[in-house]
């Protein structure tokens, strides 16, 4: 037997805002920053789990915090016990009767347990000498229900639907395992398309995207429309037709003012529209999909959980579902995710940037190709060329895909240095960088 | 000029599970607890702005971190500039760039600005020697309007929709003022319905709550089927045929699960079903509704921001509509939360109890009456008696109506000698409490 005998947090930020990387509509200045956090045991394999919650800067020493209140439900626990059976973990961390009154299961404290949850499957996929996205990939179909709380789902999706995905999926997965290590998942860029960036700079990096395979790109919209009308025209022609162009308004937008303003840019064959309003809001998504039809409503980066997900899937909201590694309680959370998108047939593209968004969330495409929905079929994950460097085991992209990791873990583990290098030691470092 | 010179947190908790108080389907030990705030100046009247936010234990540190985050926006800033136009400090708190992220506009850190809101309410309120409910009473409808965020609001109502329904309730003003400080404002009782307490102690406070004059009670539900029969049919004995029962069942069931149980209870004359099922699903609650009409389904005391009661009310899921003082951010969204019920003509019955959520919620509750809704036909304010002594101004009721509070302020500032004498201090104080 070998128990947890701490879990340390770090506060990591990077700068990002002084070069404008990352500039949307609504995060016009965004320092990029992990809460992150360390599991260790006593274990002899001296192996220890890592993962973050990822925020953009200011109130990320309260993702800190969270994630060592919640810590505190862990340390001495047994460590085999926890990650044998990791639903009933995630239930013991998501349904504690006082911290739950904090959520319920959303915002800070549950980003602070999606990240520790992460960490201990980092920890339970290097135990198994696996990358995670194989690791779950040769689960059984009852060991991945298992992982899945139903709580709130079952009028949407069963323990025995899901049963049923999974072996549906089951006969296939070797080959298409043997699929990924070889040709690697579709990625699309959001290189290009910062609202920070100059004209020139757009035009450049849109012909970079194609020169590199990426099969779509993404433009970020909804400061100004006769803004996005010149960039979305100068992206158009710089990648040329028939290209996929998706944008993103980063829930800029009214429900009537969506509307209107998709409109005004359908001349642009407008691939997906990304967070056209509030995340919360289910009714104004499916309203807005109806009205802009057949333009394709995508959204997911701030769903807060799996019963927001439901209900955009209930309502036909969406028809590009966009899960994110960091936002919800880790990957348990993102099985049932897969799952419900399985269920109604709605293909997964994972949100992806910040920092380690990448590194994280391409094991779960790989996972639902490989055991759930088996296919690539309309799936590409977000890839945004930031920071990277800081991983020990980053991103690889060749031509357009992510190479499929090998090596053992999530893939959420920071350098060292790295750690050291932007831990965030007082409230004003940044001010004060941004004065040098 | 005057300016904000410092705001101070103290984290305050009370071990109400030791008791059973508060027990409930889903929060069987609850230890109330606030994360407490304290608005200071340099004005020369020595006025202080205090209010919190409401937790139930584990966690408050990560509440009162939050709110220190918050706080660092407004140190050093002119008070009297914020006071003059709370709509812009609203919007300066809840749109900041960076710390939208760990929400957006929602859990901890939604409730840390509520917190900070309030606390500058409370100041508003005591400067203006008025108790909050008057202050807001006595504005004109375009500053209240002005108080409003309606973003994301406008497919429901519109900023002059909102200045319609105010200044059709502005004849009756005056009269209805003095009719509240004349009558009070009708208030339900909670205390006997706990899932804690014994059969005896049950029956034995229902008869309490009809001999004190509440109108209506409510009772926990949830946890055992052949329980809460066993429960009802006592209460219903206690009270009386055609006395108002609620029950509520904090969010225990699933949709399909939620409607069997229901309609397993009817026979006890129910008289609304509150949280039956996770505060998100919005299209649940509307599922419920429909099944076990004619009984109304309540929710709201998870409601996380003004997004959700618009839907919530927009599919007609909810025909009771339970604001609460301290989940949102502060008095300026329930202000917006008050004004869209309006527009559906849907009544508004705040959720209460915990510490300080009576104390301060009394007063939306009575400008409601006084400039909004206009009416209190079908309204009634909880009433949990616990924990009241710790308040400067102490909620008051006489014969089932909260009397309406004179003395200047929000009715959120604790007696120092309760906020030193609950002051935590160490993560295992309650248990050892517990243990003693």
């Amino acid at each position: 037997m070998s128990r947890i005998t701490s879990i340390e947090t770090v506060d990591v930020r990077f700068p990002t805002s002084l070069e404008l990387d990352g500039s949307d509509a609504m995060n016009p200045d965004p320092d990029y920053s992990a809460a992150y956090v360390i599991v260790r045991t006593d274990a002899s394999d001296r192996l220890s789990g890592h993962a973050s919650a990822f925020t953009i800067g200011r109130g990320n020493e309260v993702e800190v915090a969270a994630i060592r209140s919640v810590a505190d439900l862990l340390v001495d626990r047994d460590v085999d016990s926890l990650l044998g059976d990791m639903g009933a973990t995630w239930r013991l961390l998501v349904h504690d009767s006082q911290l739950r009154w904090l959520g319920p299961e959303k915002g800070i404290m549950h980003m602070a347990i999606g990240a520790v949850v992460n960490a201990l499957w980092d920890l339970r996929a290097k135990r198994a000498g696996l990358p995670l996205w194989q690791l779950l990939s040769r689960m059984s179909p009852e060991e991945l229900v298992s992982l899945v709380d139903f709580r709130y789902l079952t009028d949407a999706i069963t323990p025995a639907d899901a049963l049923a995905i999974l072996r549906t999926a089951e006969p296939g997965r070797a080959r298409r395992e043997a699929e990924l290590v070889d040709a690697g998942y579709p990625a699309y860029t959001t290189t290009p398309g910062w609202l920070g960036y100059s004209d020139e700079k757009l035009a450049r990096l849109c012909r970079e995207a194609v020169a590199d395979g990426f099969g779509q790109i993404k433009l970020k919209v909804g400061a100004s429309l006769d803004d996005d009308i010149r960039r979305l025209r100068i992206a158009r022609a710089s990648v040329g037709d028939g290209f996929p162009i998706a944008i993103d308004a980063n829930q800029r937008w009214d429900v009537p003012e969506a509307i209107e303003w998709i409109r005004a840019l359908a001349e642009f064959d407008v691939h997906w529209v990304e967070e056209p309003t509030s995340p919360d809001d289910v009714l104004g998504h499916a309203a807005i999909a109806r009205a802009i039809a057949p333009i394709p409503v995508a959204t997911g980066e701030h769903a807060h959980n799996r019963v927001m997900f439901k209900q955009l899937l209930q309502a036909r909201a969406i028809r590009v579902m966009q899960i994110d590694a960091a936002r919800v309680a880790g990957v348990n959370e993102n099985v049932a995710n897969l799952l419900l998108a399985a269920k109604f047939g709605v293909p997964v593209c994972p949100h992806a940037g910040g920092v380690g968004l990448c590194e994280a969330v391409q094991h779960l495409s790989m996972f639902d190709y490989v055991a759930v929905s088996g296919t690539w079929q309309d799936r590409v994950i977000e890839y945004v060329d930031h920071l990277h460097e800081h991983f020990t085991t980053p991103v690889v992209i060749e031509r357009g895909r992510y190479r499929a990791p090998l090596a053992p873990g999530a893939g959420t583990e920071m350098l060292p240095e790295s750690i050291a290098a932007h831990a965030w030691t007082g409230r004003h470092e940044l001010a004060e960088v941004a004065v040098a």
